[in-house]
């Protein structure tokens, strides 16, 4: 992976509220962790917390996909990695997979397309100018996006 | 209870994402089902959701008291049976019960106190003038509460 | 859409725990309330909860697809509409379409995808027989599956 | 504070999820970071998640009180502190406090008592019997209980 691809890691500890009577990790539970690897990413990119609640410009979730492959359950420790996976003029793209701590199977995969939107108004922003050209290696040209986009990648 | 003493009934079917790996409903899932009861009761006192999205006036949970006393698990369906308990100069309290439906035995009993707040500055404010005349059988007078406050009462 | 299509409507009031900072209703709490729609259809078409609570045969989400198209807020009463999509051998999709009473604006769309397993083991276990004639119209044939999978159709 | 009294500290960056329309943490999220806070303290005391998911047997929450004194907000970090506060014969007292990292105000008090349960028959079980020496300085003595009860002291 290029250098300058902004990437993350977190770690969650499954508690009994991520558990579900089935025994495992209930799939939403997922999605909850995946947006502190996710909150954590974007601050690496330039979108602190902080700074969101007083500008209340937010990168919002437009698309989830979500694949669950193998099962995670009580008190396992898993491994969120995260990366800024392509870019595109109004929107981008992150990716994540969730592995238990120390092994190699991927237990869940997900991407999801954000876009940085003004709220309470809901109005979309353009992507700051200068992803352009950080970003360039993952920018999404206008004519290929045509032939493959993102959401039929997968 | 006397007739004009608010009250709410408010059902709701123990899904997967209520349960955890123990096999029966998890703690905090009974707090989402009373907060669902909590606010039809608000409502049915004059808090409507909408317009206190606009206002930015909310009652605000003070404090919760929670007794877990027998569980529920997947598919009970649960009533919610809540009420206005008393009222204090710039807070009041709310009690809820939860059986299952049809059945007499109590599985969660719980009360909690509420203050008027307007946010986002957090600030306090009064109760509305006129509950001191429609809710004076739930009020607790002054004198009274520094003998037997709510707190020491259940 | 054929009569012997199973499908469902479910209604949920926006509630606080719904909403956060932006204003708005959080990503995660409509895959919440997709879930409890989910799992109605599910009844229908003969996953009674409290039967798998016994023989703890679940059927599990292997994937979700959401598109979050306008934002819900603090109030809204939304309408869950959920339709059984498609059949395959060992899986089947459902599809869902979120929006506010008496309007017609779609706020959010979500196909998922499930198989039925044996928890806790998490065996995989093949679609009951009559589904092959009972949903034949939304049967995917093997070889068709190959050119247009669902994953790639949306 | 006696050297042999259980203890944990944990801390919490509060996210987009535990936040609502009203700008501020929602009262049910501290109960979920509360409960990280519990399972390492549990683990700390020997009970640990993975033994659990083997045995069956778990601490029960049997009755959650919490004030809410001081409101968080998106990006706060917070610091749950949290202790075995008292032992009865069958069940235990947990108090914790939530602050914001690197200061001294107190948002949030808490205190639990739980039981120890073999699930998912729910049968309560006595405490470990080296408890009783382990704890001593913690051990509500039972005549004491009924002059002082836990439920009362707060």
């Amino acid at each position: 992976m290029p250098e300058d691809t902004p990437t993350i890691e977190t770690s969650e500890e499954v508690m009994f509220f991520d558990t579900d009577i089935g025994g495992v990790v209930h799939n939403i539970a997922y999605l909850r962790m995946i947006e502190t690897a996710r909150t954590r990413l974007a601050a690496n990119m330039g979108f602190k917390l902080k700074e969101m609640a007083q500008t209340q410009i937010y990168p919002v979730v437009v698309r989830t996909e979500i694949d669950y492959r193998k099962p995670a359950t009580l008190g396992d420790v898993l491994i969120i990695s995260g990366r800024l996976d392509s870019v595109e003029r109004v929107r981008f793209w992150v990716a994540f997979e969730v592995r238990r701590s120390g092994e190699e199977t991927v237990l869940i995969t997900c991407r999801q397309s954000l876009a940085l939107v003004q709220m309470p108004q809901g109005k979309p922003l353009r992507l700051p100018d200068d992803w352009t050209d950080k970003y360039s290696h993952l920018f999404l040209k206008r004519n290929l996006e045509g032939v493959q986009s993102p959401e039929r990648r997968s």
